[in-house]
């Protein structure tokens, strides 16, 4: 595995790769790898012969108050886990690489980046979408795998590819989860002992809501409530949102004619960690 | 010369030419052709072996009380023209290609965007850099020319390029002129006759600053004053900004210690037509 730091090499690097014939698979991630990541450089695997994971702890995407100082950084294991996993290049650049002085350009998707997470982190959208397209036109991969965990993420990303003709297919892979249902997560390991014992009970209340649409229930409010429910059992999690809408337009659904995103963000108490988790209904396997 | 009107037949197209070894240059235009898109064309010719001229009213770029509707549209004229001037390919989709339902993906660039005609136009330049992008991934062109009198939006497309990391390099080609030195302008067209005949004027003050700035004059108080004076000898123009700034930062300089950006924008009283021009101050030639 290839470890390039510069942008200007990793520009080369992918061009020449390219123009070999090569097919560019890229995960964008921020480190702190997890099997999660893993997966989706095995999805990468299979639709590339080149397969770029991007290392990069995006200020952009950090609200003022978030945890970007403390984001976990973990850059000698991630490296190996990568390697593991068959990443044939890891992108690193550092900040001033990506964002030197003077960088004033941001890529925005309005409307559906507003709503859930959005609501709570009003500019974190810009940054990732404003990322993602430096990553695209640094690595110019034919495919891009993000995971489904960030539901909204992946959904902007479609629409920005969309709408900026990128030249990139986006593939979501799906989510990976520990044995007790939780959903993978760097931030994970800021849990508490306790907030660890309780936090799969966001994914079980998914799966309550899941079992109640299986038995034909179609109404929101009935479906969020599973989940809400299932949460209230430790006062460790405190519901952000737990919103059922569109896949694509994001739009708030109060009866679900075909399929759609359960989606639950949650602030756990004693950490203040925020943990995001979701599912699709009624969706094609 | 191939006009093409179609997104994916465009990308499809240059993509072709891309991979059979072509080097591709981006002219990109409103239409109303005159003959400084016609200058950029041949730029593009010596620097590319197929060369596109995109014709597209961009109706983001417009304000809402601005011309996109009234904008000259002369589409026969300008294949015409565009073909005898050794255009390859033109490039004129409709808006409903380039803006489908749904489109909600923006590019913006901060600060130098807010000032001269930012302050006017506030979302003139975010509608340019937006369209910019979407025709650089639909062409993936090597090169892209643009023309000097739109001084402001060539170094917000210089930005946008370097902070996206686009891989396509901007030449500006330099202000064509009547021969009575009014810069060419789609817009010219609006004039009055009486608004046409005192128009040269704008020039004609800032070759007063130039002669000022040759003699050794650097206040830039002194040098707005000489455009502005000459301006002042017909009431139908109404300068809306004479600024003197840098050229990258486009910060305002009161002093000129190297080269400096003399731009000026006037409203024609008759017509309400607005007018730009501009000029370098000690650039190497």
């Amino acid at each position: 595995m290839k470890i390039v730091t510069s942008v200007v090499e990793m520009i080369d690097l992918a061009r020449t790769c390219r123009s070999g014939g090569s097919i560019l698979a890229l995960v964008p991630t921020m480190g702190a790898l997890h099997r999660g990541h893993l997966s989706l450089l095995s999805i990468a695997g299979e639709h590339a012969d080149c397969t770029v994971m991007s290392v990069f702890v995006n200020p952009t995407q950090f609200g003022p108050d978030e945890d970007y100082l403390k984001y976990p950084r973990t850059f000698d294991a991630d490296c190996r886990a990568a390697e593991s996993a068959g990443c044939d290049i890891l992108f690193a650049p550092p900040v001033e690489e990506m964002y030197p002085p003077g960088h004033r350009t941001s890529v925005s998707v309005s409307g559906i980046t507003e709503r859930l997470c959005g609501a709570s982190r009003p500019t974190h959208f810009r940054g990732v979408t404003t990322v993602v397209l430096k990553l695209f036109n640094i690595v110019n991969p034919h495919v891009a795998i993000f995971g489904a965990k960030d539901a909204q993420q992946a959904t902007v990303i479609k629409r920005m590819v969309v709408d900026l003709h990128c030249p990139t297919r986006v593939i979501v892979g799906p989510i990976v989860r520990e044995d007790d249902g939780l959903a993978l997560s760097s931030r994970n390991g800021y849990l508490t002992p306790a907030e660890r014992a309780v936090a799969p009970l966001i994914h079980r209340g998914l799966g309550n809501a899941e079992a109640l649409f299986a038995g034909g229930e179609r109404h929101a409010d009935v479906l969020r409530d599973a989940v809400r429910n299932e949460c209230a059992q430790s006062e460790l999690i405190d519901p952000e949102y737990v919103e059922i809408v569109d896949q694509l337009t994001l739009e708030p659904l109060s009866l679900i004619t075909s399929s759609a995103l359960l989606a639950i963000a949650c602030r756990m108490k004693e950490s203040a960690t925020r943990l995001i988790d979701n599912t699709l209904l009624g969706a094609v396997p």
